[in-house]
């Protein structure tokens, strides 16, 4: 059995983590730490878990965690990097669900994220725990900085286009709707259900942390700088990401075409269902699964390819592909306790 | 391994038992009966179920079947009767989600349902599947009459009240809330999204056939005829049901002393949850799960308790009882595949 | 022109007051009192606004006031009794929409609120403004309570059985179902979206304060006192009431002389819409109006009569009622801004 | 009185056309057509309209329609051309809310309707009913094509870009959501509250008729032939659309720049809104009104404006437009009728 820590275990990101992992064949759920709800029962704050799992939540205390195979770290961002190096020094690999232990250069995140970054010589050595892209080095890594949700769908519905270079890197642009989990849990004014039931907006236009992240990989896999428009929307759901992207296409391909390029290229990756042609992904069809969907049009007329992708944002987007990168780091199936279809209902 | 037929498994109890066998490690499912979608492979109908399972839904085929160990039947009231009989006969034992043999007396049964029964010798036999009280009788059943979803959740809320005597059996009041579930995957205009988005609304009341079926087990636990007000609402969530049950009580009671009651009586039942005084079950706890959540208030300026349970009806409701069954009826582990928590988000 | 204060304007009470004054032919919005919000304006804080009312907030400034000819207070429960003592010696008349001022006796107010009255004598003098039960009362008020939202539903939907003996006083169960802008637009774990959106729940079981309120207005109907269970719940709407009301028959009645009891007794009332029978609210039907609609069945295997109630609880709970009353104070005609459609969509 | 004609009254954007006239102080009601429920009362079938409109719908009758004014067709598309010419004989002012009368060339409906056009002469005499663009027009035609939803909120946020130049014409990206009601009154699995309800989905991608209108409208303001991507998806919301339009710029501009375009242009334009920079449109401003809510952002890094109009697709995109048409036509305050703040809650 694996031993597993997981810290911000009350957050949305958290506690679909704790579900997942309470499925989990191969783990036990050592450490539940939760800085606001320590001394309650995880099943007190969320009484879904009555009957499933009621262990108490704690401050975390490193005594505990240095028992464990494996810490998941899902604190918000910033405040991963002040407790992940002593994390570390105990010995657990660590999966950190937040920004910090992201990105190939220091200065990129310092950039975005407006803040020094404590550990450099940590996020140099982390590992992007992006599997479909980065499974070699998944399975060797210490330190994984897990994606982003927005990121994790945007990247993996335009990377086959890039690889192929039957997408220009120019003009790129993702038109990202989210569910309103992807705010987490706490209180502000605009996740107020009578302020986001019944409608939608744009928001951070031109300025969302994932754009750095996207365009790092798209960049890496382009083998050039590739920069683009991101338009992350808030939708009236719980769960999910619908990404569409707009792609020029360097010469004509018909839908057909394209639609084979991605099978093609995502071929061995169960995670990854790409639609036929004339079927496009739905939210419902991921909500509470670990795929990701993607569908794939070409406007003939404009020569562009418009993809669409989705993804349930607390699972492929966080919890779910943090436990797909457990899966590798202990050299389970990967798909152990995640081929499960998503709710529909 | 246990060879299941689901016959109408593309409607939403059926495909929720798709999904609930799909994670079942002692199941392997043979059949999936479908008039309308016979020849599609269930994942291009729910496309949730893409690289999980990728079976073809077919028309009934009794040579299938009866190579089955265990039928299940989620067709339309009415429907049930008319294939179980021959189903009996391969040998299969079935499990009918319908409410076609949940009755004690044809006479209910046809007077509810405005039709004639074709096999009242099969009704008789048939038992009511509803483990918590009938649990042994399921064990050794041929046909088991699975109960209805707003069933389930009245009479689990109110049984400990009339086994204690601490309630009355004049004057029960069932107010029962439905998501949108309940009403099939079948178009009309009520479940139009534009037509119960935002809204709510009482239906059938006073005539509702589920009254029946809870007056049948409430009379025999009580030893008397028993019969409730029941109302039934739509709300605008997909998933669950809420019930507010008012029981008038044959003396004082504290809060405190009815949950014991509650407790007591359910304490060794795993998919009943009673909460603490003080706590109520919200339908969020429970959707996508087998459990049934009840919490009770003393209103002791009136002499009356106030019980509300909380259930998913196409799970504790319909296809997860249905496992449940399953279970029992094959000696396993009767938590086998449903020992997970509610969805939650 | 009625010269208007809102005080409190920025609440979900407050906003939704202001956009049915904003349609009103015959008044002119003075002042609009806001604490959180002074100095901006109402248009920044509530962008559809913009290009229709563009007026500045301010903190309550008593000489602005003074010129009004009448001032409604959206202040919590509590507040509005610090300030309206002030207010009426300025002259203006006050229409107060917290529960400060609907109470026949200081010792009810006193022990379901919790805190000493500080005006009694104010109690005493104010009308309680639910003009389909004290019309004439209210037209030469100078103080008005306006009724609480579950109150206004719960006791227009009870009054005819009471007044015209049909119901029994005793055994009466109000069921109430609330959208979630009942709670306010302060922040609260149980009103971030992905809290209550696809859930339900009882909250307050035999302790909510508008029973009190609802047993008042029914004792006084019927001559006697009545206790009633009164247990409300919070559903994913942002508007609306819908009140299942259980109430004993004093000799059996068929549904349709039940309706004519409803039809005779609200002949005169605009506002009060009686549905044929086999015919029953629902909210949509009501959102955004001033309307209460009203279904009734017997249950006749019971002798019980089971009754829908519906209301908008932003309007005919709240904002449209206290626009009602002004009307009635102003002597205008009582429909004056308030004679439109539900949204319906 | 201007005496109104409305066919096609019990469909979606026909009956928020009767809520709107039914407040429209210079408008009798006089014809309420419907083919499915002639007979009924309009208010039997949208019961929120009882006790202020209960007149009684009819099969069309000429007879009926020639006494007068202004006819409403609010009919399926292709229906509408096959009744209007006869409408226009018997003299009335004829104001079509389907796509049949909104082109300037007869060969772009036929290719995007795939349907002959019977009337192309009253195509080309027809008016393209978008006050903001062809006012003067409107004011004497005698047949108007009000114009689609998606087409309105896409125009109006594109337009000044192209107007003033600083935007390119290549490139031009509409990814467009929009409320369900946007797909009409009649039944579809898609409509299901289960199958839209917690997801979201893009539809008719590159494929879409409202692509053809977009571009005829900016191709005449450009000077020269415009293509657009457009992409439109079902987002979980009754009403409303929210458009992100991405327009590559011709050189350098700021937020502030672009912003100031943006009201230059639309400075006497009533119905639209410029938000200030850093404010950005959401659906829950205008749904219920005319508004055309705009916000516009540079994205500077790659030279890119991102648009964001918002409109309610059954008020400016539908029933709204038509009655600002009608006050046009009629020389009646623009306004009239329509001045009213966005429901918000």
């Amino acid at each position: 059995m694996i031993k597993a820590a997981v810290l911000g275990a009350t957050g949305y990101a958290g506690i679909e983590l704790v579900r997942l992992l309470s499925n989990h064949p191969e783990v036990s759920i050592e450490v539940l730490g939760s800085q606001s709800f320590a001394g309650k029962k995880i099943s007190d704050v969320y009484p879904n878990f009555r009957h499933v799992l009621e262990k108490e939540c704690s401050v975390v205390d490193m005594d505990a965690v240095s028992k464990c195979d494996v810490a998941f770290t899902a604190l918000p961002h910033g405040a991963s990097k002040d407790v992940i190096p002593a994390l570390l020094e105990t010995g657990v690999k660590v999966i950190d669900l937040s920004g910090d232990y992201r990105y190939d250069k220091v200065e990129v995140y310092e950039k975005w994220y407006g803040q020094k970054h404590s550990s450099p010589e940590l996020l140099r050595e982390s590992v992007y725990g992006l599997p479909e892209l980065h499974r070699e080095k998944i399975k060797s890594a210490r330190l994984i900085g897990n994606p982003g949700c927005y990121t994790t769908c945007s990247i993996l519905g335009t990377v086959p286009l890039l690889a192929s270079k039957a997408g220009s890197t120019k003009n790129i642009i993702v038109d990202a709707k989210s569910g309103v989990t992807g705010a987490g849990r706490g209180l502000s004014q605009q996740v107020h259900f009578c302020e986001c039931a019944e409608t939608a907006k744009a928001y951070k236009v031109a300025a969302h942390r994932h754009t750095s992240e996207i365009e790092q990989e798209l960049s890496n896999i382009a083998g050039e700088d590739v920069m683009i428009s991101f338009t992350p929307h808030l939708i009236p759901v719980k769960r999910g990401i619908l990404s569409t992207i707009y792609v020029n296409l360097n010469k004509p391909y018909t839908t057909e075409e394209l639609t084979e390029i991605y099978k093609d290229y995502y071929k061995d990756e169960y995670f990854v269902r790409v639609m036929d042609p004339g079927i496009l992904p739905e939210i419902k069809n991921i909500t509470g699964s670990n795929f990701v969907d993607i569908g794939v049009v070409a406007d003939e007329r404009l020569q562009r390819a418009v993809v669409v992708s989705s993804i349930d944002n607390i699972v492929k987007g966080a919890a779910g592909q943090a436990v797909q990168n457990m899966n590798l780091l202990f050299s389970l199936d990967e798909k152990t306790a995640l081929a499960t279809a998503g709710f529909y209902l």
